[in-house]
């Protein structure tokens, strides 16, 4: 946590008024004012720890319908779906905690490596578990509605399993975009 | 093409310094100096127009490649491999022509309005090229991997299908991310 901007002192009890946070990271790099806005979304604010927990609900549902499906370990999509949202459950959480450490403590996350390392790791697992959820989508489609081979098969559950990663994805590309868009505007 | 910024009468025979575009595009859009730097890769480079040329080339290769199969129309996520890689050929061919004019008079295209027109259809069809590489390589992956059933498909013309179509969108996306990065630095 060295990367975060320290505002105020953990044990001081009186809350710093928003603009100090701003002023010392303007300090510390100093760029243009005005670029620096607290958009709503990005790390450190309390709409992005939302975006963190929807993408971790959503990704350990998804893990755990597929992986209590019997036969999931016989087709290769099924089993990277569940190696990619295993990886965006994990990453999902440790930056839910990052988010609730920042807002607690009053940090301000927009660091120029702190938003690279979230934008590369947001790109990385976000592509992940897009990559699983799409061709998760083709095999259940495959197996539905192509094969109508439902009877022999857990449709639904690979159905929500898959539904659940497509979710998880949603809630995770609006974290990448505006990691992204933090990082081109300095 | 109103959205371009003219920097020099087409009938004019002497190439004009490539200093006036960018004072030109200053005078109209006011912002700090420094921000326009013609990065190799964005709309209106050769850069550019060889990554649009790139991603055309593969998603028609694609496009053949699958649509010459006897048996896609059974898969859902082929017809999807189709439609997808059609448009994404469609899209780069027309921003190719873009590009080659913009080259050509020596237009910037970098505007708020065609930046984000440019970003949003490169979102658009980059993920679903990216989706239908996906499905197609799970269902790929299935047929030959899985049930050992190669012998009955064209593997090999699938396989080849979901590569190029996996390459167009590696063409793709870089587009994207500059295309993002313009809007973003505005």
């Amino acid at each position: 946590m060295s990367a975060s901007h320290p505002s105020v002192h953990p044990v001081d009890a009186v809350p710093p008024p928003a603009t100090d946070a701003a002023a010392a990271a303007a300090e510390e790099n100093p760029m243009p004012r005005g670029r620096m806005k607290d958009v709503q979304g990005m790390p450190g604010t309390p709409s992005g720890l939302a975006l963190r927990l929807f993408q971790f609900a959503f990704s350990a549902v998804a893990l755990s319908v597929m992986a209590s499906t019997s036969d999931f370990p016989s087709v290769t999509a099924f089993r990277y779906l569940v190696v990619a949202s295993s990886l965006q459950s994990i990453w999902s959480l440790s930056l839910a905690i990052v988010d609730v450490y920042a807002i607690l403590v009053k940090r301000s996350l927009r660091n120029f490596r702190v938003a690279t390392l979230f934008a590369v790791g947001d790109g990385i697992t976000s592509t992940l578990i897009f990559s699983a959820a799409c061709a998760s989508a083709g095999i259940t489609v495959l197996i539905g509605n192509d094969l109508n081979d439902c009877t022999e098969n857990h449709c639904t559950r690979f159905q929500t399993a898959t539904a659940m990663a497509f979710l998880s994805w949603f809630a995770g590309s609006p974290s990448f975009l505006f990691n992204f868009w933090t990082l081109a505007s300095k």
